[in-house]
Protein backbone atom coordinates (compact mmCIF):
# COMPACT_ATOMS: atom_id res chain seq x y z
CA UNK A 1 0.00 0.00 0.00
CA UNK A 2 1.11 3.42 -1.28
CA UNK A 3 0.23 6.79 0.61
CA UNK A 4 -0.12 9.51 -1.56
CA UNK A 5 -0.07 13.33 -1.43
CA UNK A 6 -2.76 15.40 -3.97
CA UNK A 7 -2.35 19.20 -4.16
CA UNK A 8 -5.83 20.20 -4.97
CA UNK A 9 -7.68 22.90 -6.87
CA UNK A 10 -11.19 23.39 -6.99
CA UNK A 11 -14.16 25.87 -7.69
CA UNK A 12 -16.53 25.18 -4.70
CA UNK A 13 -19.77 26.21 -6.38
CA UNK A 14 -21.39 23.18 -7.65
CA UNK A 15 -20.44 21.44 -4.81
CA UNK A 16 -22.24 21.15 -1.03
CA UNK A 17 -18.33 21.28 0.53
CA UNK A 18 -15.14 18.69 0.62
CA UNK A 19 -17.19 16.24 2.89
CA UNK A 20 -18.84 13.16 2.51
CA UNK A 21 -22.75 13.55 2.50
CA UNK A 22 -24.54 10.54 1.19
CA UNK A 23 -24.76 11.16 -2.42
CA UNK A 24 -24.92 14.89 -2.32
CA UNK A 25 -21.85 16.22 -5.05
CA UNK A 26 -19.12 17.12 -2.80
CA UNK A 27 -15.55 17.33 -3.40
CA UNK A 28 -14.55 14.34 -1.58
CA UNK A 29 -17.17 12.24 -3.28
CA UNK A 30 -16.01 13.11 -6.96
CA UNK A 31 -11.95 12.18 -5.16
CA UNK A 32 -13.26 9.05 -4.42
CA UNK A 33 -15.41 8.24 -7.60
CA UNK A 34 -12.51 8.94 -9.43
CA UNK A 35 -9.54 7.17 -7.57
CA UNK A 36 -11.88 4.09 -7.32
CA UNK A 37 -11.95 4.25 -11.17
CA UNK A 38 -8.66 5.31 -11.98
CA UNK A 39 -7.28 2.26 -9.47
CA UNK A 40 -9.53 0.11 -9.03
CA UNK A 41 -9.53 0.69 -5.64
CA UNK A 42 -11.97 2.17 -2.84
CA UNK A 43 -9.54 4.57 -1.10
CA UNK A 44 -10.44 7.09 1.53
CA UNK A 45 -9.85 10.57 1.20
CA UNK A 46 -8.42 13.01 3.78
CA UNK A 47 -8.18 16.46 3.39
CA UNK A 48 -6.07 19.04 5.28
CA UNK A 49 -9.66 20.36 6.59
CA UNK A 50 -12.39 20.25 5.21
CA UNK A 51 -14.35 23.47 3.48
CA UNK A 52 -17.71 24.58 3.10
CA UNK A 53 -20.28 24.63 0.59
CA UNK A 54 -19.24 27.38 -2.12
CA UNK A 55 -15.72 27.93 -0.91
CA UNK A 56 -12.86 27.39 -3.40
CA UNK A 57 -9.51 25.75 -2.61
CA UNK A 58 -6.32 26.65 -5.00
CA UNK A 59 -4.11 24.85 -2.43
CA UNK A 60 -6.08 22.25 -0.76
CA UNK A 61 -3.71 18.82 0.71
CA UNK A 62 -5.33 15.47 0.98
CA UNK A 63 -3.84 12.23 1.42
CA UNK A 64 -5.13 8.35 0.36
CA UNK A 65 -3.83 4.98 0.91
CA UNK A 66 -4.11 2.74 -2.60
CA UNK A 67 -2.58 -0.47 -3.62
CA UNK A 68 -2.06 0.65 -7.01
CA UNK A 69 0.83 -0.16 -9.02
CA UNK A 70 0.49 3.19 -10.91
CA UNK A 71 3.37 5.69 -10.59
CA UNK A 72 2.32 8.98 -9.62
CA UNK A 73 2.42 11.00 -12.83
CA UNK A 74 0.31 8.39 -14.18
CA UNK A 75 -2.19 8.81 -11.26
CA UNK A 76 -1.93 12.44 -11.90
CA UNK A 77 -2.91 12.48 -15.69
CA UNK A 78 -5.83 9.79 -15.31
CA UNK A 79 -7.43 11.35 -12.33
CA UNK A 80 -7.53 14.68 -14.19
CA UNK A 81 -9.00 12.90 -17.09
CA UNK A 82 -12.43 11.45 -15.31
CA UNK A 83 -12.84 14.60 -12.51
CA UNK A 84 -14.69 16.73 -13.46
CA UNK A 85 -13.40 19.97 -14.86
CA UNK A 86 -14.17 22.53 -11.74
CA UNK A 87 -11.82 20.07 -9.52
CA UNK A 88 -7.73 19.56 -10.89
CA UNK A 89 -5.39 17.64 -9.10
CA UNK A 90 -2.07 19.90 -9.53
CA UNK A 91 0.52 17.49 -8.37
CA UNK A 92 0.48 13.74 -7.23
CA UNK A 93 3.29 12.48 -4.92
CA UNK A 94 4.45 9.72 -3.39
CA UNK A 95 4.31 10.43 0.53
CA UNK A 96 5.79 8.95 3.43
CA UNK A 97 3.61 6.23 4.78
CA UNK A 98 2.82 8.54 8.45
CA UNK A 99 2.19 11.55 6.63
CA UNK A 100 -1.00 12.74 7.51
CA UNK A 101 -2.57 15.73 5.64
CA UNK A 102 -5.09 16.75 8.37
CA UNK A 103 -2.54 16.81 11.42
CA UNK A 104 1.40 17.47 9.87
CA UNK A 105 -0.50 20.73 8.50
CA UNK A 106 1.60 23.73 10.83
CA UNK A 107 -0.34 26.62 8.70
CA UNK A 108 -3.36 27.44 6.45
CA UNK A 109 -3.70 30.52 4.12
CA UNK A 110 -7.16 31.50 3.34
CA UNK A 111 -7.81 34.54 0.79
CA UNK A 112 -10.80 36.26 1.02
CA UNK A 113 -11.55 38.58 -1.84
CA UNK A 114 -14.35 41.49 -2.26
CA UNK A 115 -15.36 43.48 -4.98
CA UNK A 116 -15.89 46.62 -3.80
CA UNK A 117 -17.47 48.72 -6.76
CA UNK A 118 -20.98 49.47 -7.28
CA UNK A 119 -21.10 47.16 -10.54
CA UNK A 120 -20.02 43.84 -10.01
CA UNK A 121 -17.63 42.64 -12.67
CA UNK A 122 -19.93 39.81 -14.77
CA UNK A 123 -16.60 37.29 -15.18
CA UNK A 124 -15.33 35.66 -11.88
CA UNK A 125 -18.32 36.39 -10.28
CA UNK A 126 -18.68 33.07 -7.88
CA UNK A 127 -15.50 33.98 -6.74
CA UNK A 128 -15.74 37.49 -5.21
CA UNK A 129 -18.05 39.23 -2.45
CA UNK A 130 -20.08 42.14 -3.87
CA UNK A 131 -19.99 45.07 -2.25
CA UNK A 132 -21.15 47.54 -3.78
CA UNK A 133 -20.92 50.34 -1.04
CA UNK A 134 -17.99 51.65 -0.74
CA UNK A 135 -15.88 50.24 2.28
CA UNK A 136 -13.20 51.80 4.80
CA UNK A 137 -9.88 49.75 4.42
CA UNK A 138 -8.26 51.92 6.71
CA UNK A 139 -10.71 50.88 10.08
CA UNK A 140 -11.33 47.07 8.43
CA UNK A 141 -6.71 47.23 8.46
CA UNK A 142 -6.88 48.69 12.44
CA UNK A 143 -9.28 46.19 13.66
CA UNK A 144 -7.60 43.46 11.75
CA UNK A 145 -4.30 44.28 13.40
CA UNK A 146 -6.19 44.06 16.90
CA UNK A 147 -7.59 40.23 16.03
CA UNK A 148 -3.23 39.27 14.73
CA UNK A 149 -1.86 37.19 17.25
CA UNK A 150 -2.52 34.38 19.22
CA UNK A 151 -6.06 34.84 20.87
CA UNK A 152 -9.17 32.81 22.14
CA UNK A 153 -11.15 33.51 18.91
CA UNK A 154 -14.34 31.71 20.45
CA UNK A 155 -16.27 34.57 19.52
CA UNK A 156 -15.07 33.95 15.46
CA UNK A 157 -16.31 30.71 15.29
CA UNK A 158 -20.05 29.25 14.07
CA UNK A 159 -20.21 26.46 17.39
CA UNK A 160 -17.78 26.38 19.60
CA UNK A 161 -19.45 23.39 20.94
CA UNK A 162 -18.11 21.82 17.48
CA UNK A 163 -14.29 22.52 18.56
CA UNK A 164 -12.42 19.79 19.90
CA UNK A 165 -10.26 21.08 22.39
CA UNK A 166 -9.68 24.71 23.11
CA UNK A 167 -10.75 27.80 20.58
CA UNK A 168 -7.31 29.66 20.65
CA UNK A 169 -5.86 29.88 17.70
CA UNK A 170 -2.59 31.70 16.89
CA UNK A 171 -3.49 34.24 13.66
CA UNK A 172 0.15 35.28 11.95
CA UNK A 173 -1.46 37.54 9.24
CA UNK A 174 -4.48 39.21 8.57
CA UNK A 175 -4.05 42.13 6.38
CA UNK A 176 -6.10 43.82 3.42
CA UNK A 177 -4.82 44.89 0.35
CA UNK A 178 -6.87 47.12 -1.74
CA UNK A 179 -5.94 47.19 -5.84
CA UNK A 180 -8.62 49.24 -7.73
CA UNK A 181 -11.86 47.97 -6.62
CA UNK A 182 -10.67 44.54 -5.25
CA UNK A 183 -9.79 43.95 -1.75
CA UNK A 184 -8.36 40.88 -0.86
CA UNK A 185 -8.48 39.89 2.60
CA UNK A 186 -5.21 37.62 3.60
CA UNK A 187 -5.42 35.52 6.78
CA UNK A 188 -3.06 32.71 8.01
CA UNK A 189 -3.15 30.72 11.46
CA UNK A 190 -1.52 27.29 12.70
CA UNK A 191 -5.50 26.50 12.01
CA UNK A 192 -8.82 27.61 12.17
CA UNK A 193 -12.03 27.46 13.92
CA UNK A 194 -15.65 25.95 12.00
CA UNK A 195 -15.67 29.10 9.52
CA UNK A 196 -13.46 31.70 11.56
CA UNK A 197 -12.31 32.95 8.52
CA UNK A 198 -15.72 33.98 7.01
CA UNK A 199 -16.87 35.19 10.55
CA UNK A 200 -13.61 37.14 10.77
CA UNK A 201 -14.44 38.78 7.46
CA UNK A 202 -17.75 39.31 8.01
CA UNK A 203 -16.98 41.40 11.65
CA UNK A 204 -14.46 43.25 9.00
CA UNK A 205 -16.63 44.20 6.95
CA UNK A 206 -18.93 45.36 8.98
CA UNK A 207 -16.08 47.85 10.63
CA UNK A 208 -15.89 48.83 6.95
CA UNK A 209 -19.71 49.68 6.14
CA UNK A 210 -19.23 51.97 9.61
CA UNK A 211 -21.06 49.77 11.66
CA UNK A 212 -18.49 49.96 14.28
CA UNK A 213 -15.32 51.05 14.98
CA UNK A 214 -12.11 48.79 15.18
CA UNK A 215 -11.78 48.68 18.75
CA UNK A 216 -15.06 46.59 19.01
CA UNK A 217 -12.58 43.44 18.07
CA UNK A 218 -11.12 44.27 21.51
CA UNK A 219 -14.18 43.52 23.77
CA UNK A 220 -15.19 40.52 21.14
CA UNK A 221 -11.88 38.39 21.68
CA UNK A 222 -12.61 39.23 25.41
CA UNK A 223 -16.44 38.74 25.61
CA UNK A 224 -15.16 35.00 23.95
CA UNK A 225 -19.15 34.70 22.60
CA UNK A 226 -20.39 35.51 19.65
CA UNK A 227 -23.09 38.12 18.68
CA UNK A 228 -24.63 39.88 16.03
CA UNK A 229 -21.41 41.97 15.60
CA UNK A 230 -19.72 39.22 13.90
CA UNK A 231 -21.91 37.91 10.39
CA UNK A 232 -20.69 34.71 8.68
CA UNK A 233 -19.55 36.07 5.43
CA UNK A 234 -20.45 34.30 1.74
CA UNK A 235 -19.12 31.76 1.18
CA UNK A 236 -17.82 32.60 -2.55
CA UNK A 237 -14.99 35.03 -2.02
CA UNK A 238 -13.34 32.84 -0.03
CA UNK A 239 -10.09 30.30 -1.16
CA UNK A 240 -8.44 28.43 0.49
CA UNK A 241 -4.93 29.17 -0.83
CA UNK A 242 -1.85 27.02 0.67
CA UNK A 243 -1.45 24.82 3.51
CA UNK A 244 2.17 24.39 5.31
CA UNK A 245 3.37 21.41 6.08
CA UNK A 246 7.21 20.54 8.16
CA UNK A 247 9.74 20.37 6.13
CA UNK A 248 10.06 16.98 5.04
CA UNK A 249 11.25 14.61 7.80
CA UNK A 250 9.85 16.95 10.41
CA UNK A 251 5.82 16.33 9.34
CA UNK A 252 5.41 13.99 11.90
CA UNK A 253 6.43 16.78 14.48
CA UNK A 254 3.78 19.05 12.74
CA UNK A 255 1.59 20.42 15.68
CA UNK A 256 -1.24 21.76 13.67
CA UNK A 257 -4.82 21.96 14.64
CA UNK A 258 -7.16 20.88 12.46
CA UNK A 259 -8.54 23.35 10.17
CA UNK A 260 -12.42 23.34 9.72
CA UNK A 261 -13.68 25.81 7.49
CA UNK B 1 -35.91 61.11 -28.00
CA UNK B 2 -32.99 60.82 -26.33
CA UNK B 3 -29.85 58.62 -27.54
CA UNK B 4 -28.14 57.21 -24.93
CA UNK B 5 -24.56 55.26 -24.83
CA UNK B 6 -24.11 52.44 -22.87
CA UNK B 7 -20.88 50.75 -21.79
CA UNK B 8 -20.84 47.02 -21.13
CA UNK B 9 -19.22 44.14 -19.75
CA UNK B 10 -21.20 40.14 -19.92
CA UNK B 11 -20.06 36.93 -19.29
CA UNK B 12 -20.60 35.45 -23.19
CA UNK B 13 -20.93 31.61 -21.87
CA UNK B 14 -24.19 31.43 -21.44
CA UNK B 15 -25.46 33.44 -24.49
CA UNK B 16 -26.05 32.82 -28.23
CA UNK B 17 -23.74 35.85 -29.22
CA UNK B 18 -24.84 39.51 -28.98
CA UNK B 19 -27.12 39.66 -32.04
CA UNK B 20 -30.99 38.81 -31.59
CA UNK B 21 -32.22 34.86 -32.82
CA UNK B 22 -35.25 35.07 -31.94
CA UNK B 23 -36.05 33.69 -28.49
CA UNK B 24 -32.58 32.32 -28.37
CA UNK B 25 -30.72 33.87 -25.24
CA UNK B 26 -28.49 36.64 -26.69
CA UNK B 27 -27.32 39.74 -25.46
CA UNK B 28 -29.44 41.89 -27.42
CA UNK B 29 -32.24 40.25 -26.31
CA UNK B 30 -31.56 40.47 -22.89
CA UNK B 31 -31.09 44.48 -23.02
CA UNK B 32 -33.56 45.10 -25.01
CA UNK B 33 -35.96 43.76 -22.62
CA UNK B 34 -34.23 45.57 -19.57
CA UNK B 35 -34.79 48.64 -21.77
CA UNK B 36 -37.96 48.29 -21.86
CA UNK B 37 -38.70 47.26 -18.57
CA UNK B 38 -36.98 50.17 -17.03
CA UNK B 39 -38.50 52.86 -19.69
CA UNK B 40 -41.85 51.18 -20.46
CA UNK B 41 -40.46 51.85 -24.24
CA UNK B 42 -38.90 49.25 -26.78
CA UNK B 43 -35.99 50.47 -27.96
CA UNK B 44 -33.27 48.95 -30.64
CA UNK B 45 -29.75 48.44 -29.10
CA UNK B 46 -26.84 48.73 -31.65
CA UNK B 47 -23.57 47.55 -30.15
CA UNK B 48 -20.34 48.71 -31.82
CA UNK B 49 -20.22 45.16 -33.48
CA UNK B 50 -21.41 41.77 -32.57
CA UNK B 51 -19.94 39.04 -30.59
CA UNK B 52 -20.17 35.55 -31.30
CA UNK B 53 -21.47 33.03 -29.34
CA UNK B 54 -19.33 32.08 -26.25
CA UNK B 55 -17.23 35.84 -26.64
CA UNK B 56 -17.02 37.66 -23.54
CA UNK B 57 -16.60 41.46 -23.74
CA UNK B 58 -14.95 43.95 -21.05
CA UNK B 59 -15.70 46.90 -22.92
CA UNK B 60 -18.19 46.91 -25.60
CA UNK B 61 -20.04 49.47 -26.25
CA UNK B 62 -23.80 50.41 -27.30
CA UNK B 63 -26.61 52.74 -28.16
CA UNK B 64 -30.01 53.40 -28.04
CA UNK B 65 -32.86 55.93 -28.52
CA UNK B 66 -35.51 56.40 -25.98
CA UNK B 67 -38.36 59.34 -25.11
CA UNK B 68 -37.63 58.29 -21.39
CA UNK B 69 -37.07 60.82 -19.13
CA UNK B 70 -35.08 59.21 -16.92
CA UNK B 71 -31.60 60.45 -15.69
CA UNK B 72 -28.54 58.45 -17.44
CA UNK B 73 -27.18 57.56 -13.69
CA UNK B 74 -30.93 56.22 -12.62
CA UNK B 75 -31.00 54.35 -15.96
CA UNK B 76 -27.86 53.01 -15.05
CA UNK B 77 -28.85 51.62 -11.67
CA UNK B 78 -32.49 50.28 -13.01
CA UNK B 79 -30.98 48.54 -15.76
CA UNK B 80 -28.18 46.71 -13.59
CA UNK B 81 -31.11 45.55 -11.80
CA UNK B 82 -33.39 44.04 -13.68
CA UNK B 83 -30.12 42.14 -16.24
CA UNK B 84 -29.49 39.14 -15.49
CA UNK B 85 -26.08 39.37 -13.15
CA UNK B 86 -23.39 38.09 -16.59
CA UNK B 87 -24.94 40.99 -18.26
CA UNK B 88 -23.52 44.81 -16.28
CA UNK B 89 -23.58 47.85 -17.47
CA UNK B 90 -20.69 49.61 -16.63
CA UNK B 91 -21.46 53.41 -17.50
CA UNK B 92 -24.64 55.14 -19.14
CA UNK B 93 -24.19 58.42 -21.18
CA UNK B 94 -26.61 60.94 -22.88
CA UNK B 95 -25.01 60.43 -26.31
CA UNK B 96 -24.94 63.20 -29.01
CA UNK B 97 -28.01 62.27 -31.29
CA UNK B 98 -25.61 61.08 -34.31
CA UNK B 99 -23.18 59.32 -32.14
CA UNK B 100 -23.19 55.47 -33.86
CA UNK B 101 -21.85 52.80 -31.71
CA UNK B 102 -21.05 50.76 -34.72
CA UNK B 103 -20.00 53.51 -37.63
CA UNK B 104 -17.82 55.73 -34.92
CA UNK B 105 -15.91 52.96 -33.94
CA UNK B 106 -12.29 54.19 -34.67
CA UNK B 107 -10.22 51.45 -33.19
CA UNK B 108 -11.59 47.68 -30.95
CA UNK B 109 -8.83 46.16 -28.97
CA UNK B 110 -10.01 42.29 -28.35
CA UNK B 111 -7.79 39.67 -25.96
CA UNK B 112 -7.04 36.32 -25.92
CA UNK B 113 -6.60 34.24 -23.01
CA UNK B 114 -4.75 31.17 -23.35
CA UNK B 115 -3.48 28.78 -20.35
CA UNK B 116 -0.67 26.59 -21.25
CA UNK B 117 0.09 24.61 -18.26
CA UNK B 118 -0.96 20.98 -18.69
CA UNK B 119 -3.35 21.46 -15.59
CA UNK B 120 -6.07 23.94 -16.23
CA UNK B 121 -7.37 26.20 -13.14
CA UNK B 122 -10.23 25.61 -11.80
CA UNK B 123 -11.44 29.19 -11.82
CA UNK B 124 -11.97 31.29 -15.25
CA UNK B 125 -12.62 27.88 -17.09
CA UNK B 126 -15.08 29.89 -19.05
CA UNK B 127 -12.66 32.86 -19.83
CA UNK B 128 -9.48 30.59 -21.23
CA UNK B 129 -8.50 28.67 -24.00
CA UNK B 130 -6.69 25.18 -22.29
CA UNK B 131 -3.30 24.73 -24.21
CA UNK B 132 -1.66 21.74 -22.58
CA UNK B 133 1.32 21.26 -24.45
CA UNK B 134 3.94 23.77 -24.46
CA UNK B 135 3.64 26.49 -26.91
CA UNK B 136 7.15 28.14 -28.65
CA UNK B 137 5.61 31.84 -27.58
CA UNK B 138 8.71 33.26 -29.20
CA UNK B 139 7.73 31.80 -32.55
CA UNK B 140 4.01 33.31 -32.53
CA UNK B 141 5.47 36.28 -31.44
CA UNK B 142 7.40 36.28 -35.18
CA UNK B 143 4.79 35.13 -36.82
CA UNK B 144 2.21 38.15 -34.79
CA UNK B 145 5.05 40.68 -36.16
CA UNK B 146 4.24 39.38 -39.72
CA UNK B 147 0.86 39.87 -39.51
CA UNK B 148 1.01 43.04 -37.74
CA UNK B 149 0.06 46.61 -40.32
CA UNK B 150 -1.76 47.14 -43.55
CA UNK B 151 -3.12 43.69 -45.13
CA UNK B 152 -5.72 42.03 -47.15
CA UNK B 153 -6.79 39.69 -43.84
CA UNK B 154 -9.16 37.79 -46.34
CA UNK B 155 -7.35 34.77 -45.22
CA UNK B 156 -8.40 35.26 -41.71
CA UNK B 157 -11.98 35.17 -41.91
CA UNK B 158 -14.53 32.95 -41.57
CA UNK B 159 -16.25 34.07 -44.80
CA UNK B 160 -15.10 36.06 -46.94
CA UNK B 161 -18.50 36.43 -48.87
CA UNK B 162 -19.97 37.81 -45.69
CA UNK B 163 -17.46 40.92 -45.76
CA UNK B 164 -19.25 43.89 -46.95
CA UNK B 165 -16.37 46.17 -48.88
CA UNK B 166 -12.93 44.87 -48.81
CA UNK B 167 -11.57 42.47 -46.15
CA UNK B 168 -8.24 45.24 -46.16
CA UNK B 169 -7.10 46.27 -42.07
CA UNK B 170 -5.07 47.55 -40.21
CA UNK B 171 -3.59 45.54 -37.10
CA UNK B 172 -2.16 48.42 -35.01
CA UNK B 173 -1.07 45.63 -32.37
CA UNK B 174 -0.41 42.30 -32.38
CA UNK B 175 1.41 40.73 -29.56
CA UNK B 176 1.78 38.14 -26.87
CA UNK B 177 2.35 38.32 -23.31
CA UNK B 178 3.40 35.97 -20.81
CA UNK B 179 3.06 35.61 -17.42
CA UNK B 180 3.73 31.97 -15.63
CA UNK B 181 1.06 29.80 -17.67
CA UNK B 182 -1.02 32.54 -18.65
CA UNK B 183 -0.54 33.99 -22.35
CA UNK B 184 -2.45 37.24 -23.22
CA UNK B 185 -2.55 37.89 -27.53
CA UNK B 186 -3.22 41.20 -27.67
CA UNK B 187 -4.95 43.31 -31.44
CA UNK B 188 -5.92 46.10 -31.99
CA UNK B 189 -7.46 47.20 -35.42
CA UNK B 190 -9.48 49.88 -36.92
CA UNK B 191 -12.13 47.01 -37.33
CA UNK B 192 -12.06 43.24 -37.55
CA UNK B 193 -13.20 40.46 -40.16
CA UNK B 194 -15.75 37.95 -39.03
CA UNK B 195 -13.97 36.13 -36.51
CA UNK B 196 -10.97 37.27 -37.39
CA UNK B 197 -9.43 37.58 -34.12
CA UNK B 198 -10.00 33.79 -33.90
CA UNK B 199 -8.86 33.07 -37.03
CA UNK B 200 -5.87 35.16 -35.61
CA UNK B 201 -5.25 32.71 -32.45
CA UNK B 202 -6.06 29.39 -34.42
CA UNK B 203 -3.17 30.28 -36.47
CA UNK B 204 -0.55 31.26 -34.20
CA UNK B 205 -1.37 28.87 -31.78
CA UNK B 206 -0.75 26.11 -34.67
CA UNK B 207 2.92 28.10 -35.22
CA UNK B 208 3.16 27.74 -30.78
CA UNK B 209 2.74 23.94 -31.65
CA UNK B 210 5.68 23.77 -34.22
CA UNK B 211 2.50 22.96 -37.56
CA UNK B 212 4.33 25.48 -39.52
CA UNK B 213 7.22 28.23 -39.27
CA UNK B 214 6.32 31.90 -38.14
CA UNK B 215 7.11 32.44 -42.36
CA UNK B 216 3.68 30.66 -42.91
CA UNK B 217 1.50 34.08 -42.20
CA UNK B 218 3.37 35.90 -45.27
CA UNK B 219 2.29 33.14 -48.15
CA UNK B 220 -1.25 33.38 -46.22
CA UNK B 221 -1.70 37.08 -46.44
CA UNK B 222 -0.53 36.60 -50.24
CA UNK B 223 -2.85 34.00 -50.45
CA UNK B 224 -5.84 36.03 -49.99
CA UNK B 225 -7.79 32.58 -49.00
CA UNK B 226 -8.26 30.89 -45.84
CA UNK B 227 -6.55 27.20 -45.74
CA UNK B 228 -6.42 24.73 -42.90
CA UNK B 229 -3.71 26.64 -41.37
CA UNK B 230 -5.70 29.15 -40.16
CA UNK B 231 -8.28 26.94 -37.80
CA UNK B 232 -10.73 29.10 -35.85
CA UNK B 233 -9.71 29.50 -31.85
CA UNK B 234 -12.65 28.62 -29.52
CA UNK B 235 -14.68 31.68 -28.20
CA UNK B 236 -14.17 31.15 -24.31
CA UNK B 237 -10.80 32.79 -24.47
CA UNK B 238 -12.07 35.92 -26.30
CA UNK B 239 -12.97 39.33 -24.61
CA UNK B 240 -13.91 42.54 -26.59
CA UNK B 241 -11.58 44.43 -24.50
CA UNK B 242 -11.90 48.22 -25.95
CA UNK B 243 -13.61 50.16 -28.37
CA UNK B 244 -12.07 53.48 -28.95
CA UNK B 245 -14.19 56.48 -30.54
CA UNK B 246 -13.06 59.77 -32.14
CA UNK B 247 -12.38 62.67 -29.99
CA UNK B 248 -16.01 63.97 -28.94
CA UNK B 249 -16.54 66.06 -31.36
CA UNK B 250 -15.11 64.12 -33.87
CA UNK B 251 -17.35 61.04 -33.57
CA UNK B 252 -19.18 61.49 -36.78
CA UNK B 253 -15.16 61.56 -38.99
CA UNK B 254 -14.47 58.19 -37.73
CA UNK B 255 -14.55 56.07 -40.66
CA UNK B 256 -13.98 53.09 -38.62
CA UNK B 257 -15.40 49.46 -40.36
CA UNK B 258 -17.85 47.97 -38.51
CA UNK B 259 -15.90 44.82 -36.44
CA UNK B 260 -17.90 41.64 -36.81
CA UNK B 261 -16.45 39.31 -34.45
Amino acid sequence: VTRFRLDLAYDGTAYAGFQLQGTQPTIQLRLEEAIASVTGHFARVQPSGRTDAGVHARGQVAHFDSPTGLPAADLHRALNAVLPPDIRVDRVRVARPDFHARFDAVRKEYRYFIWNHRVFEPFHRPFRLHEPRPLAVEAMAAAAARLRGRHDFASFTANPRREVGDTTRTLQRLDLRRTGPLIVLTAVADGFLYKMVRSLAGFLLAVGGGKFPPEAADALLRARRRNAQVPTAPPQGLFLWRVGYGRPGQAGEGNARAGEE
